[in-house]
Formats: C-alpha cells, sequence, structure tokens
C-alpha cells in the first residue's frame, strides 16, 4: 500500500521591496502552498504573482492568514475576540480569493499563520474566530492546522480537514510546538529535518525534544523557505520522501472556491 | 414618463474606533452603497457591520477601492503604475466579496474613491488600472464614476456603466469637479445641494462654477454622508426628488457576485 | 493647606480625517495632557496641531506612547519584549519631542496608553521596557501611571513619578482597574464621576465595584475627552475640585526636555 | 593639495523580519550614513540597531526621512502639501534622535530619501517641507541632497549643506538622475560604478547618459547596499578614491543634535 503525503510551503511572504523565500524554486517541490494575504506579510503585487506563480507550478492554493501585523511577521500574540479574528480572517481570505480568480484557480484551503495558528490548536476564541471565517465563506475549503481545537471544531462542522505535521520544528511532549522564542524551537541539522520528514509521512510519529516518540498523524507537512539553504533542504526532504515510497500529492480536497 | 435615478452615499468609511457618518441613517435613505474596503478607511470590523446593514436595509452594495493612504483618507494623489492600481483594487475587491458572502448579498458595483476616482475620469493608467480588476474579479460588476476615461474603456469592453453626480460638488466646464483643496470645491448652502440634486435627476445638467449649464447625464446622484447635518440633507434631496416625481432605486444591474 | 491635584487628559487622539474629542475645548479646562505619538492614534499633522494647543493654552505636555495598533486603538494587549516596548515607546517620545521642539515647550511626562498602561501596572516586561526608553530619553521625564510595577521602578530609579487616578473608571479591590471588555469598566453617571475626582484629589481613595473604599493616592486625575458629554462633564470636575478648595496645577515637574 | 570626500550609504531599509543590505559590512566601508526612520522602511528595532552599529563604527549619523509608503519603499510619488511633508519629516527625524540619544551619538545631517529627495531637488513644496523641518528641530543639520532647490533654499536661511553624488545612478543633461522606471537608471557596470565615483571626488563631474561631460561637485557620494555584490563593489570605490589620493571623511558638520 502507498503512503500518500502533501508537502506545503508557505510562500508570499514578502512585502514591497522585501523578499524572504526562493518562492519560485519552491513551488517545484511543494504539491501545496500557503499563501500570505497581507496582514503578516504580502502585498497586493506580492499575491498576484505568487498565485500566478502557483497556478503555473500546479500547486495547489490556500490562505494563510495571520495576525495584522507586519513588524512582529504574524509570531507575536494580539489579544482578540472571536470577532476580531473572524472579521480579520474573513478580509485576508476574500482578498486572497480574488486573485485566485483572476488566475483561475481555486483556493482549497486555509490555513492561519504563525501566532494565529499556534492559538488555534489550544485557545477556543482563536479556533472559533477562524472557523466561522471558514464557514462563512466557503464551507468546501479544508482547514489546515496542527490537530487541535480548530481542527476538532471544523470535523464537528462538518468541514475537512488536513493535518498539517512540522518537520523543522521541535515538538513538546503534548504535541504543541517548541515556543519560537526558545533556543530549540528549530531543528537546525538538515539530515534531522529530513529525517523527521519521513518519520511524519511514514510513521505518523514525531521524537519530542524530551526524546519521547509521539503520534503526530499528518496529511501534509510543511517545509519552511525562508533561511539560508531551505531550498535544497525541501528538494532533500522531497526525494527522501519518495524514496521512503510516499507519494507526494495535495491533501483530498473538493473542487475549491473560484 | 417617469425618471428613475439611483441614490448613492459612501458608506463604512470609519476606522476602528473613528466614525465619520452615520451610516444608519443614511442606509434608509439611499438605494446604493459605496462600502469603502481597508485602504483608505474601513478595517474589517466596519466592513462586517457596514455589508450587514446594507443587507438589512436592502440596500444595493458596491465597492469603494481608494488609495492605500489611511492618514490622506484616500484624497491624495500617489503615483502608481496601472499594475498597482489593478492589484490594489482588486484586493480590496476581493475582500469586500467575502463580506457580501458572508451576509448573502451580491456585489454590484465598483465605484473608485476620493482622488483614484477623479484620475480614472482623466488618467487612462489609473482607469485601465481599475478596470484590470474589474474585468478579472466579475464582468457583471457595474462600473460607477463620472463620465470620463473610465467610464469609456468600460463600455468597450461590454461592461455596465452608471455615471455619478455630486449634488454637494461644484464642477468645472469641462465637467471635472473642482479640485478639493479649492476653496469652492464643495456646494455649502443645502438648497443649492437639493436643487442640484433635482437638476442632475431631471435635466441631466450641472451649472458650473462659471455659470454655464452643462450636460451630466447620470445614472446615480451621490450624497456625503461625512459632514454635519448631511443626513438631514440627503433626507431632504430624496424627499425633492420623489416631489419631483423622480423614482428612486438602484441603477439597473446584473445579479451580482456572490 | 491646600491640597494641589493635576488634571490630566488624552489629547492628539484623532487620526487623518478622524476625530475622537474636542481637543480644544479640553485644553481650557485641563493643566496636563498626555499627547498620543502616532502608534495608537494621532499623525503628524495631529501631533503638531495638538502640541502648538499645548503650548498655547500652557498646558504641560506629556507623551503618551501605545501599541502599534491603530485598529485596536492601542487597547488590545500585544505580546511584546522588553527590547520591542523600548524601542517602541522610545520612538514615539523621540517624535513627539520634536514637535515639542518646533513649538518651543518642554516634554514633560510620559504616560503609557490604555492596554500598554494597565500592563505596566503588572507586569514587568512592559514597566521595564517603558523604563528603558524612559531612561534612555531623559531622566527628568516624570513617569505618569497608576500604582504599580513601572512607578515603584522608575523610584528605584530615581526618576520623577506622578500616580494617575480614573475618575471615570471603575475599580477592582486590588487597585487595577475594571476590564474595558466588563460592562461595569466605565462609570457613566456623570454626578458619580465629579464626586470620585473629588474623592481622588482630597481623601486620596476609591470606592471599587464591591464598595469598599481604598487608598488610591495620586497627584493627577485623569478626564476623558473621547466620549460624548465629556467637555462637559470635565468642567463639572473642574469646578468641583476647585469648589472643594483643591487647587489645579500640573504635578511638579523638572525643566523638561526641548 | 588632498581631496576630501564623504562616502555615504542608505542603511536601516529593514523591516521586521526583513533585511535589504549587509548594513554591518557597509558600516566598515563608509563614512556617513543615511539611515531609515520608519515610513519607507525601517522600525523601531531597526532604528535602534543600526544607530548602535553607526555609533560603535565612528560612522557619522543622518535621518534618511523619506514618503509615508513601506509597499513603495518611498519611490513612488505622493502629491503632499507643504505642511505635510514638514510634519512627516520632522516625526520621523525626532524618532531618529530618540535612538541617537540613547546611543549617545549626534544627528549631524537631514538627507531626503528617494522620490522624496527627488522632488526636493526640483519641487519647492517638497523642498520647503523638508527645509522647515530641518529649521524648527535644529539650525546645525547639514542638509544633505542633489544640488537644486532645496539646497539652494538651505544655503539661503544659512544652513550648512552637503551635495550628494550616486555613482551608481545615470544622470541626465540637466544634471537629475534618470527615473528609476526608465532602464537606464543604473549604472549596472561595477568598473563604472568605480570610475565615476572617482570623477566625482576627483573631478567633479559626471559623463550623463547622452554621453556630455556635466559639473556635479559633490561632498559625499552614495553607494548603495540593497543589491547583490554591493558590499564588494563598496570597497572597491573605497578603495579606489584612496588609490586616487582622496581622503575619505564625513563631510565637515557642526557637533549635531543630542
Amino acid at each position: 500500500m502507498t503512503k500518500t503525503i502533501d508537502l506545503i510551503a508557505d510562500l508570499g511572504e514578502g512585502f514591497g521591496k522585501y523578499t524572504v523565500a526562493d518562492d519560485d524554486a519552491l513551488l517545484s517541490i511543494v504539491s501545496s502552498a500557503n499563501v500570505a494575504c497581507g496582514f503578516h506579510a504580502g502585498d497586493p503585487r506580492v499575491l498576484d504573482r505568487t498565485v500566478r506563480a502557483c497556478a503555473e507550478h500546479g500547486v495547489s492554493l490556500g490562505a494563510h492568514p495571520g495576525f495584522p501585523d507586519l513588524p512582529g511577521f504574524g509570531r507575536r500574540t494580539i489579544e482578540l475576540s472571536r470577532h476580531e479574528v473572524m472579521t480579520d480572517t474573513l478580509y485576508q481570505i476574500g482578498a486572497l480569493a480574488a486573485f485566485a480568480r483572476r488566475h483561475d484557480v481555486p483556493v482549497r484551503h486555509v490555513s492561519p499563520h504563525g501566532k494565529l495558528g499556534n492559538l488555534c490548536v489550544t485557545h477556543e476564541t482563536y479556533a472559533r474566530g477562524v472557523l466561522d471565517a471558514v464557514l462563512a465563506f466557503d464551507q468546501e475549503l479544508v482547514v489546515v492546522c496542527q490537530e487541535g481545537v480548530l481542527t476538532a471544531m471544523a470535523r464537528e462542522h462538518g468541514l475537512p480537514v488536513a493535518v498539517i505535521g512540522f518537520a523543522d520544528r521541535n515538538y513538546n511532549d503534548d504535541g504543541t510546538l517548541v515556543d519560537r522564542r526558545h533556543p530549540d524551537a528549530l531543528v537546525r541539522n538538515a539530515d534531522l529535518v529530513v529525517e523527521r520528514a519521513v518519520q511524519l509521512a511514514t510513521k505518523g510519529t514525531v521524537t519530542t525534544v524530551s526524546g519521547t516518540e509521539i503520534p503526530v498523524p499528518c496529511d501534509t507537512v510543511l517545509v519552511h523557505g525562508d533561511t539560508a539553504g531551505s531550498v535544497t533542504l525541501a528538494r532533500r526532504v522531497r526525494a527522501a520522501l519518495e524514496a521512503a515510497g510516499v507519494t507526494i500529492a495535495p491533501f483530498h480536497a473538493p473542487a475549491g472556491v473560484r
């Protein structure tokens, strides 16, 4: 029996004159993309370029809404109400969807970015806000998040869900990610990142910072593109997955919104 | 034979804690609304509240994209390329459309705001940028603008067009508006505003600052809501139009985007 | 023996086209002003106008730095590091000080706004960040805050401190303010606001939401300007204080920064 | 007789997570720095880091105020009034000066960035706005700009002036820069950039796009740091200047503001 996994990257995270990743190189490696929508990163030109590139590469397109915090890159907690999260998220999905329409590709998923994504795993307020936005916009959108409050709620509402695993982030024993402010937040050894991606895809487990192997069943594995050597690493991850007999393909998704 | 005119107001132009107009009062007077999309005014909460209110009042909903300039309220020229105008406009239409979807009402028109709107009358770069965005998003959207470059181009592309007239702005002899920096930009006498609205709706003419009567055929007349006494004035305009036998109704529009 | 108290208002909290308070009216009532610096409210034009008005009215000028959150008006918690708070605060103080220099008045105090101010009462990270900024900029600036972590630290560093009391906010038994999201956050009865101002100025106490009278010794009492009737209320507060024999004057401050 | 020239770079032009140049490398090459102040680029953390680095390297510090346009990097014309330019510029100088005070170095000059800088050469409104800000803040600040309206006005007001030359930009015959939207805007050949820097410093001339040699007397030569290979190029420029017998030192400046 063949294992299938989606390989996903955060894209379109430049702004104006600024760039952070080699998006074009990543698009030839991944099967899905989380595209920044202008709040934590991205601007209308970056959105246009990124969505077009996803269309050209046949990469499955998703919204990557984040906190309204460009200086913090969406990585700082902002205490918001459910309604604030919903409206900020809906605004961003809508903006992205307009570019999807222009380039004639569907929006297939929504994956909350950075700290918003983290809080959706653990905090009901944020999870409900994102869920409300997805329900309001399109109930065929796949909710992409770590296993937690949002994924549970999304399933209750009958929404398709894809659980995301992180090949280059360290995990705590409870399955949450080690906080970015902690020195052990990132897996810096490239070999370990590759190994972890294969472990996630084939065994559905992760070895935590304490050395415990915990189950992290996942439908998609994220590769980051914003660090030196990340494209090379993403290529190695893809090659190792294929060598392990894993098929790389977008998580099963409905037709999507145009 | 009965004359029909649309009465339109710019709405949702608050931001955060800030408000500028009594939107609820205006919504019981007008037949269409230009809703700010977050660039020159408006934020996701204001958008949500405004689109809901349009839905509740049965007021026809349109996008009111502006320059990315909150401190200048979209009233300062920013020299943009056609692609910058297109992407900024498309982003804003998409964001608004997400709230329209949430409140189950169609977006029926696009009306560029402030200085962007002025430049669409006279400058090809801006007109093409807005047109590109409308064409990319939905070719049934009505383009609402003063007669000029954008309206001509929109007709060439087969888009529905509604020409807008301003009851409370002074006109130059060439049909453009007197610049906002000029002391005569606004018609400050309420009686004159009412009279001008009726003249626009029944005769399709305006008397310019030089005293010349020029043709300004229009499908919709704008009433502003952001000045003291503006709601009272809008009520008087509506009453005077009805007294003159004019029917107030949204410009004829296709089904609209959901 | 005469009691002296400072009467202080938050000013310059408009932005672009938006206004929130009748700053000119308030400036004829208060003895000190907290002037917004552009992060939670205020822009360079508003700053210029407000600082000039303070100079003309002889009102003592202070910086009112807030979180970088215009849509949330600085009232939403943003989880920042000490260094982020320091740099954001220093930037804002410097910007204000430039306008003070233009209008030839000293900056006499720094009073953190909204949620930043609240967190400075209870959280060391925020208090240290604000303190670092004040120490870096000018050690003669008066630190204006509710009694708490920041005021204690400021005294330890030899900085002048003025404790602020709120006439129109309800207090918890521990001396903190009732959270703005709580229905009882504000004292809505004008008579009670006036009475509370006099109680703060003459007895140095407040009656909390539980009915307990607690000591709140303070050097300055804040009157808000951003609600309907606030100017009338501020006038009543001033009149009542004077009737109770209280002298209204800026808290004793050194020469200040030019 | 020895020629002396200042070598200057635009620094601190990152934002949040984004970086554009290797500021540390450039600081070991140049004698003066134009530091972005948060409007077209830079944020309070970037400002803090950059001003500290200038202090550590003994590089002369200047403010580099720009248009309020992060997505456009200050390179798009915004039509502003003199008062808008003055207030935006004053705000930015003040913000930078606070970090200068923290790191105990003087602010020695003001050099308008990008399109604002270009417009100060040719347009009185922008030149007057910048001049007003400098006059309001500190009359010992050196005004750094291409020869034109601002430099002429500054001299009339008795302000010190340093004329800037661009080693890597092409010139029109009238001494203005070839517009950035033109394909010939930049000198892309590294040898030519080096040669031009020496020509500027030793002969005070530039060969324009038409091949004409025109006088461009200048006190400082700008090297850009935001392109691939720019650090290497800056090193070559410095070496070539020294080989030509030119002394690299900050333009003569008064004590500066602390």
